[in-house]
């Protein structure tokens, strides 16, 4: 069985509804995986390499990931090498449209890349990983657990390899 | 007088609703500037180091600017070094919310920052430049020339000095 | 046997060096696999979808990939959603070591993974993908032989499953 | 007489070598400034506002700013919209060549362009910032001196504008 991290931080409570339907959607998917859905804060460096995927998500601070993310992914220098090969994902909530969502993902992206771990777009919707603008209203929710079905299926056959 | 250029590309016709929109803000500005507004098959780039500020405008293609504005910005190596100094922005419109609009006004921004141009951010919506998703409404409209008559003012004083 | 498409522009002749090298890596892997170098002007879009893994090579001009490989992406969209769950991957080379490399790579992975397309990065060496500061010499020669060879390997992993 | 910060974290004392070079720099230039070199952690973010120019250093960590220097950012929440027309600049050092210092430095200036800061790049050298892989050589550190000075001969003319 593959074994899925979602870890996020989320202060307004809008980046928690994201996690919690990503994990809904993991939950829901024919896969062969597990889930755990965790804050940043109780989540354990040492814990990582035993996932198949981790998907880390954070709110939008100012263009990028917020500090306990950022610190986060600074203190998995640990297991730098360990998680090569690991499927890798991000989402964010922001407040505006045009208001940093996308370059949130995309280095919270370039991060797991450097770690080694394996990225894949989504050719419909959003493209770099799930977003809200504002509170997640139903479209947005529905993209969620549709990420989260996809990332499992995902999961499962990157799993089954030995990258 | 300051001179600005605002040079775009467009298919659907939405990025050049925006490029309108945005000269006409700048011409209803108070500044002392005047505007040339030009499709980017038109623009010589011969005559980039006459403006004191060059607005960007392109779709969205792939999460970065289209191959014409890019072909462009390629051309522009001829006046490597005269454009230091000038005001720099960009604009862009895509398909979709999370759609890959920030990568590529950042992108455009990276381009005129190589050039030594100068580049100022909106604390307040659309912070990297203006974007619109899909046909731009009213909202994205008065934004866009607002943008124009922001960036006149903020031209008209750079111009006045020698940096 | 698992095809890889190394699609590249070359002027200066150091992507290409760089192109060459990788594509050795490759045929010298245990891989299952056959590769085609190809410049950009020489290759069809209509071709995309018959490879298992595309890998685009790029100058560095104004801290993106040049304007020939920029059009390219953008003639892709034919084949928007074909291309889902191949393997992509960059590399590119540029005249100084600050000099919008990593940007330019950056940039060419944000388009691979709006196409659906599979992307791993390196723990070691060049994270993102292979990149040469001016003309690509013995060490970073090593590294694009070194990384065509773990692209091939890759590539038949990823193409033995049905993402 | 106009004020710059460079404000930074150094673990190794790479990124604090630079810091103190483009302090000096700063401090030899012929503009009219002074100017303050704080590490992270002694900086008070009341004391933003009242900088005519904010300068960053970080070390690149997973291809990013730092945590501590994003949980810095995080917090300038508090003064959004007064550091408006302020100067901005960043600078990084990393491992290696290729190894994320060029994303760490756009990162950083995404967030000061968010605050509506001005961002100028230089079209020699490290386009987006100073950058120094590993120990900061002594071309590296000519470099940081050069950055210093320039920025205060910049910030001295922005200042003079009421942005």
């Amino acid at each position: 069985m593959s074994k899925i991290l979602i870890c996020y931080y989320s202060k307004s409570g809008n980046t928690e509804k994201m996690a919690k339907e990503i994990s809904r959607g993991v939950e829901e998917s024919d896969a062969d995986v597990e889930v755990d859905l965790k804050e940043v804060d109780e989540t354990q460096i040492e814990s990582l390499p035993k996932y198949d995927c981790i998907i880390l998500g954070s709110p939008t601070y100012y263009g990028l990931p917020c500090g306990d993310i950022k610190k986060f992914l600074d203190e998995s220098i640990k297991h730098h090498g360990d998680l090569e090969g690991l499927v890798g994902g991000a989402f964010t909530s922001s407040a505006n449209t045009a208001g940093g969502n996308e370059t949130t993902i995309v280095a919270l992206l370039e991060s797991l890349i450097i770690h080694g771990m394996i990225v894949k777009g989504m050719p419909k919707g959003d493209h770099y990983g799930p977003v809200a603008v504002g509170e997640p209203g139903e479209k947005e929710l529905k993209h969620c657990s549709y990420y989260g079905k996809w990332m499992a299926e995902f999961t499962e056959k990157i799993a089954s390899l030995e990258v």
